[in-house]
């Protein structure tokens, strides 16, 4: 501990938050711990920290209480539990920073039961995280920070000593959660969209292997479908992310669409996709199992068919149909997105950076996002989303016509049409 | 035979084909059966049929020519193939009916071949049939009928022969297959979310015989609900319709939909869904089947659930709970189907007469239809469509929140949200 460095209290050491926290304790912060886990809070003071047997207990005489428990109804519960809330005991001036992915709605429950109680005198920041625990441990996540500026001012330096990107989100709280949920609608399709594809490479008898050497390099690329293919390949791979954790942030999201009586047709078509494979007992599973879905009598014909002879092209389909099916996947999701992310009052701006530079960044997000700006995130605007959607109608018929569902896909395609409807472009392609 | 009665030839002698062209045998026609299968011809001549080797065979000295093989390539080959095509030898003035169901464009090949292969002095009709086999035999199917006023005129005997309701559909050749599209936009919908409904009783511990008892009564009936449920009750029924049947007519709207560049997001999940069904290997069993499509793990609980002792509700959902998603799919479905009608130009009175009497209706449908003509299919202009929203949205979150898979009425509901956007309505519920 650093002279001058002052308390952190810090509830929730789970994958991440145990990163987070061991992280703060390297910056040369005093942490007290929280967790109802004790081996975790044991293992937590081996690492230099220390701990409570209660959220009010961890928050005496802390400067900062950040809490990192795993959804909004645990967060309200460790600030506000009648006998052993942390708001009980934080003193003046105390910040409270929700680093867990709830609702913006929530934050905003959080930000009133404060002002019921007469708690004015603590200062709340919402600031969701992004990155996974390894880079949690090395105080390299990006990090959404919304609230007053006063209170971000007063909180930069944890922030940044969590952080590699530390995005301050403009509009006061609320803002960081959004921003959150927006880049996890890339996030929660282009994960179920990598088993799409590469289930139906797979069903066309290609080489899996090879069709992702190829695609991953092609502009149907996504961080997602570099990151989680290999672990369709090579299923003894350590377990990336559980099926049960995207669901989780899937759910908010379409929950506070449907607060905001919001169409989000991608997402929720994956979030039927999560349901459904959570329903068939594989939510703590490697959420590449998704395959799985599409192939429900050969559910390993990803992984056997690295092997196949098969290697560029069949005579129903070849690499680029496949190529095809993810580019239109990825721009419909931008349009979806970013529609949102202008309802929601989020500087779009802003939201290029952060996706850019994060797990639902993608080669056609790169490529499409600032021409579609300027078109209001129109699908029927462009001469090159034109193009797409003729590759995807085409791509989107050889996968029916081998009879291999493209959930995803096809509900992209009806998207383009939608928007192409309300368009007359004298260059029509298809 | 009756004196003055036409020579008939009959190409396609399957289950639908066989009915018919004995029931044309009953109304005194002398009938000519074309079948690639013997032993079909051979009942065919025992039911006091003739028959013939090649449809060029079966052509020669007849006044009509119906066709009723499997598909628009079938029925090219059946017509027009170089040595053995019905277009050889088929007399001046003699009348070709396309009874299959084809797509308005293969219909517009059809016309097109027949004129530029000179052979202007035979006429064609567009007449795709519905009812199914038994009503086949008993001459009461419904036929939707398009071609030159004076071509429907001189088939009207043999077109009121083989049908209990006969629409003659305005604009010329292409509306029948047209209309008969646009009729299954209805039933592809509803066969699946029948699966849909009675999976999600099943998946919540109810008692699917009383929740179906509960159903049929209820707004959240269909035609098709009334229909298939039993056989999910029930499996050791005779099986009814194959899933192959009804994804091969959902085929070929989505293709005709592509054409037209026309979103048909509700058809187009139910497709997908269809699609998954038969690369399981289930594309032969009955329709009904689609319930294991929503209960992996527990494929056959539709049937076991028939005596759970939850007899109306339990904590997390109710009946009313999947009636509200029934009356939510069936209402969007209007919206969808009958927006491509208008869009196709086919007469939407004519429609609502036609869906009304067959197997695409719905309570829902008949009441109401008039009201959202008026408001031209939105599904955010009128009260009664808010409260079907507000419905529809509280029981999808009570179906994910126990982890059941509602694709259709997740995708109904986003259909809600987004022509909600182009409204204000004064009178906003939930």
């Amino acid at each position: 501990m650093e002279a001058g460095k002052p308390n952190v209290a810090f509830a929730g050491l789970g994958a991440m938050g145990f990163g987070m926290a061991t992280n703060l304790l390297k910056c040369g912060y005093q942490v007290t711990g929280y967790d109802v886990y004790q081996p975790t809070l044991d293992r937590f003071i081996a690492e230099g920290g220390k701990s409570a047997s209660t959220p009010s207990k961890a928050a005496e005489d802390a400067e900062f209480f950040i809490c990192m428990v795993v959804n909004a109804e645990q967060a309200g519960n460790v600030l506000f539990e009648k006998y052993t809330g942390a708001c009980l005991t934080l003193p003046k001036e105390a910040t409270i920073l929700i680093c867990s992915t709830v609702a913006p709605a929530d934050i905003d429950v959080f930000h009133k039961k404060l002002e019921r109680t007469g708690r004015t005198y603590l200062r709340l920041i919402d600031c969701p995280v992004s990155g996974g625990a390894a880079r949690a441990a090395d105080g390299l996540l990006s990090i959404f920070a919304a609230g007053k500026e006063a209170d971000l001012v007063h909180a930069n330096q944890i922030l940044e000593c969590m952080s590699s990107k530390l995005y301050k989100i403009p509009g006061g709280l609320g803002g960081g959660s959004k921003a959150k949920l927006i880049h996890q609608i890339f996030a929660g399709v282009n994960i179920a969209m990598a088993s799409e594809a590469m289930g139906l490479a797979a069903a066309a008898g290609l080489n899996t292997q090879e069709a992702f050497d190829y695609l991953k390099y092609s502009d149907g690329n996504s961080w997602m479908f570099s990151n989680r293919v290999p672990h369709m390949l090579d299923p003894s791979l350590p377990p990336y992310s559980a099926i049960n954790i995207i669901a989780k942030d899937v759910g908010i999201i379409t929950s506070t669409a449907r607060d905001w009586k919001f169409a989000l047709p991608m997402l929720s078509m994956a979030e039927q996709l999560y349901t459904t494979a959570i329903s068939a007992g594989w939510g703590k599973e490697d959420d590449c199992v998704m395959t799985r879905l599409y192939l429900p009598n050969r559910p390993d014909l990803v992984t056997e068919q690295v092997k196949s002879s098969k290697t560029s092209e069949t005579p129903q389909l070849q690499f680029h149909d496949i190529k095809f099916l993810l580019i239109g996947v990825h721009v419909a999701v931008i349009s979806e997105a970013m529609t949102f992310c202008e309802k929601l009052g989020i500087d779009t701006d802003i939201m290029f950076d952060i996706v850019s530079n994060a797990a639902g960044s993608s080669a056609m997000f790169s490529l499409m996002f600032k021409d579609m700006q300027k078109e209001n995130w129109s699908l029927g605007a462009l001469h090159s989303t034109d193009l797409v959607r003729y590759q995807l109608s085409e791509s989107v018929r050889k996968a029916n016509a081998i009879r291999y569902p493209v959930f995803l896909s096809s509900a992209a395609l009806q998207e383009f049409y939608r928007q192409l409807s309300t368009f007359v472009n004298t260059a029509r392609i298809g």
